[in-house]
């Protein structure tokens, strides 16, 4: 049985294809620019075979209908039909969906409405549902939520100190983000761990150009460091996270920045590391820049790296008990030894302990602390596709499908 | 010598007059209502004796007139030459002032110019230190700026992760609040301890109406939850602390708010306590609500311990090492013994260990760890006006004054 995962942003389309229960991964491929006449359409698939094309792709269903043809016409698969799951990532469940769910008219309906709390997201996740609906009518649909990971927080951690009335009647809570890769995450450690996923207590850094902390309490999301959107929490790449809202009409005043959404852009792009150092979000860039003597790209870092340390130091409070683990993911976490060993010199004093042998590995599953190390640090590389293809196999396996 | 303590709100004036250097207060008062018809004046001298009236007091001349005309008619002092010192409490000294000083005609207009960044406090303070100068004109003057404590943090705490332009330019930063507060903690502590101020290591919880945490390394200020302005940081009686900015956007869209200034009053003035659980401000009304059942009462309340647990967790991590110990302070700090508890209970598993019995102290200085308890935890009533008079007395004593 062949799954497809489909991650669908406003103007790109990244799609991939698992031979199922093998979860062996035939092909992948994305396209970029979508919406425009220069759209870029790639796909890797076979023996390292790959196919590049930049053309006019105008519509979701021009994107679809390409990559539909190409799997046949590349001989990636025989048979459209043998694609018998398509699982979607959707950003926003709200507090509706609390797991993995198939895909019925009402979902979908439903899927949209909530665009209220993920307007760059819903509405278009919805609306590729319809277009493989159309497209490809014998596969079963399936929706993957990146918030229902975390329906199981306490009202004490998902609540925000205002007025209840804006959690009641406008949803104004915590939501979290990357629940799918915080998920595999824990899984995946359990595992490595020899432990029942509901006996595990870790706390997961998926750290990435949008980064996440999550503290995990006997399998189960306890609190999360994203909040009502992904601009919350963390310093990202270009986001600020968490603020003093004193700080926004203060700095539309002094800036003369007449409207709160074009701060809402700065803070949601030209801030974090980028804003900092004033060099680039991207934390190989601020190495070399750092090692070149940039100050402000070493502050940056340093800035990073402290609000890791703090959210890590408010989990251990948070968490019943010392957990099994810290476990590194995502593009940063899995692939940058330096800023795990930054992080780990800082919690030294806890009795987290780093090997620096064992850190120098990049997007490998490495136990890297010490033998003596009081608290265990993985890195465990994420893989949220396979957690939604997994979701999208085992809901249509159980024939719980609706559509 | 008589020294004087003042702390001037918009529509509030406090006083304090000590006997130095034996710091023994002789009279205290203020007047509320400040600017109206219908102000009230008390004071509070010698053996127990008050004083009260309610009356007209509609200029800061008159209000400050009126108190030193009382302090002789009421027998207070003898002479007015007799207070030889005026120390103010400021709201913010901005980065300019890192520790209390000697007033002098450029002083007071760097103080006055600083009202943008508190614009309710700072204009009116450098006011009524030109109304002393004028009607108290041999006693020399001090500001003690409830910011200065923060001098020493460093820039990856004090900077927020945004364009650092609005660091530069409009100087947007962490400036903290209740530094006055934390300072006299962090000093009787480490009196009560028996170590120099200069080696102890602390995390200070000032939790009154207003509240916040410092971390405290070596006698200086690491950290604090407090940021820009006192909104910050933590869950307050009435404000909100730190949020996702997104939600600034979100609400005034969907609630109608059209100017922001009116949604930073709800965040100020109807967030916090008050506004999770809709009853009051005020921590003993919530345990009188929560007792008869009212959840967000409770609820509430668990979110305030849960803040609080948060950022001790997240500055046991920031420490280099494990603090001296943590200290309560300020009004519901010293006064309830049940927020103590649960705030230790969920720090047990990092060695907190809060003695039942000994907790039970109100509004006076404590040990309320049992003594295996791996990290002290304390009470200690604070003092700021104490502070406010001991700056004040040691820079006139070392004949540092200008004006």
């Amino acid at each position: 049985m062949l799954i497809m995962a489909i991650n669908a942003g406003s103007s790109s389309l990244k799609w991939q294809i698992y031979q199922m229960p093998q979860e062996q991964q035939i092909a992948h491929g994305q396209i970029e620019r979508l919406g425009s006449q220069n759209a870029v359409f790639t796909a890797q698939y076979g023996q390292g075979q790959t196919f590049e094309k930049q053309e006019a792709i105008t519509t979701q269903e021009l994107a679809v209908t390409l990559i539909l043809t190409r799997l046949k016409s590349l001989g990636i698969i025989d048979r459209l039909e043998d694609i018998q799951g398509i699982g979607h990532r959707i950003v926003s469940g709200g507090e509706l969906f609390k797991k993995s769910t198939t895909i019925s008219p009402y979902t979908t309906q439903k899927i949209e409405h909530l665009g209220e709390l993920a307007p760059l997201h819903n509405p278009t996740e919805a609306y590729y549902i319809q277009v493989f609906a159309k497209l490809l009518p014998q596969a079963k649909q399936v929706a993957v939520f990146d918030t229902s990971f975390y329906a199981t927080m306490p009202a004490v951690n998902y609540l925000y100190p205002i007025d209840l009335k804006y959690y009641q009647r406008d949803h104004v809570r915590k939501y979290g983000a990357h629940g799918t890769s915080h998920r595999y995450i824990m899984k995946r450690t359990a595992q490595l761990l020899h432990k029942p996923v509901e006996q595990v207590n870790l706390i997961t850094l998926h750290i990435g150009s949008g980064a996440s902390i999550t503290a995990i309490e006997q399998g189960q999301a306890l609190d999360t460091s994203m909040g009502f959107t992904p601009l919350a929490g963390l310093m990202m790449g270009t986001r600020s996270g968490n603020l003093d809202p004193s700080i926004l009409p203060y700095l539309m005043e002094k800036e003369g920045i007449f409207k709160i959404a074009d701060l809402m852009k700065i803070l949601n792009h030209k801030s974090g590391l980028l804003g900092v150092s004033g060099v680039s979000n991207d934390k190989r860039d601020l190495d070399e820049a750092a090692a070149a003597g940039n100050k402000r790209a070493q502050l940056a870092q340093d800035m990073f790296v402290n609000r890791i340390v703090k959210y890590v130091g408010s989990y251990l409070a948070l968490l019943k008990e010392q957990p099994d683990a810290l476990v590194f993911t995502a593009g940063i976490g899995e692939n940058d030894p330096d800023l795990r060993w930054a992080v780990g010199q800082q919690l030294a004093h806890l009795g987290v302990h780093i090997d620096p042998v064992k850190n120098q590995v990049r997007g490998q599953e490495a136990r890297i602390s010490t033998p003596d190390s009081k608290i265990a640090v993985w890195v465990v590389p994420t893989n949220e596709e396979l957690m939604i293809v997994r979701d999208t196999y085992e809901l249509i396996d159980n024939k719980k499908t609706a559509l």
